[in-house]
């Protein structure tokens, strides 16, 4: 239970509070919080999910926390209030310049609860069609295009190492491999 | 590329620096940056993983920045130069009261690199024997033995919602099915 917080830092993406704490034992200590608005990821199928192999569209994108660039699924932001399922349209259209005829939830996951409340909202993309993309300026972004296959080879291996883009995959290949 | 780098926060878990960067296209832009030293998480297989729906320890873990409690894998922060491994074992017996005959890696994922370098290494522990768990004071943690197939089902139906725990499941799910 909150009993006070402190605003350390306003940021652009993120907000940094130092909250006093009650625990459940009734002891009382501060924690960091990164306060995040959430965000929507969607992974884009060029072909028929169900189909052999299906074609799914990745992005290759610059990450500086990183040090080079991760090969990840479209996400982004929440914009106050917004929906998640818009949120995931907007980021298919502004990462990879698709439009999707149908986009499905999976899940929505907590993706470091010892220092943030961010909370990621997985979809997956069906009956794209090309668009132009509209990207922020600062989005370094190649779409590659692979199979299901070897997508799965790549989280296997470690090349693929983004949790967010991992876990929706192999969330999703569950489904397909069921149908 | 850093140009320069200002620490904002240096707090208990995490420390907060804005940096300013020069990308990919020669501009150049501020970044906030959680810096985290990394962690490691480890599935508890209770009984043979290759056995018939082999048992899994979860923990259910108080995390205020969820509101309530999450059913998790056990893991934890490195130390400063610590082997990932040896802080599996450790996060193994303090949260879990266990020591594991042997330890394999599965894959090392970035939580959420659009604002943070954290890094978690995932492992898989077998040859469990019970010791006595030490826990650390603001760890408010159940043991909670659930066999994978049931695992499996809360992973699909959102009521685990931990990203590490839900790809390291699903990471190694994967593997059982093939052998």
């Amino acid at each position: 239970m909150r009993l006070d917080t402190k605003r350390i830092h306003s940021g652009r993406v993120i907000d940094l509070d130092v909250d006093t704490v009650r625990f459940p034992d009734g002891s009382t200590g501060q924690l960091e919080m990164i306060r995040h608005p959430g965000a929507a990821a969607v992974i884009p199928f060029a072909s028929d999910p169900l189909g052999p192999d299906p074609t799914i569209l990745l992005i290759q994108q610059y990450r500086y926390a990183t040090n080079g660039s991760l090969i990840e699924i479209p996400a982004g932001r929440l914009n106050p209030g917004e929906d998640p399922r818009v949120c995931a349209e907007r980021e298919l259209l502004e990462e990879v310049g698709v439009k999707a005829g149908r986009i499905e939830r999976l899940t929505t996951i907590w993706t470091t609860p010892g220092f943030t409340d961010e909370r990621i909202h997985l979809f997956w993309a069906t009956d794209l069609t090309a668009d132009r993309p509209a990207r922020e300026p600062d989005e370094f972004i190649e779409v590659t295009p692979k199979p299901l296959s070897e997508v799965l080879k790549l989280i296997r291996s470690g090349v693929i190492s983004d949790a967010k883009t991992a876990l929706a995959v192999l969330f999703v290949a569950g489904f397909i491999l069921e149908h």
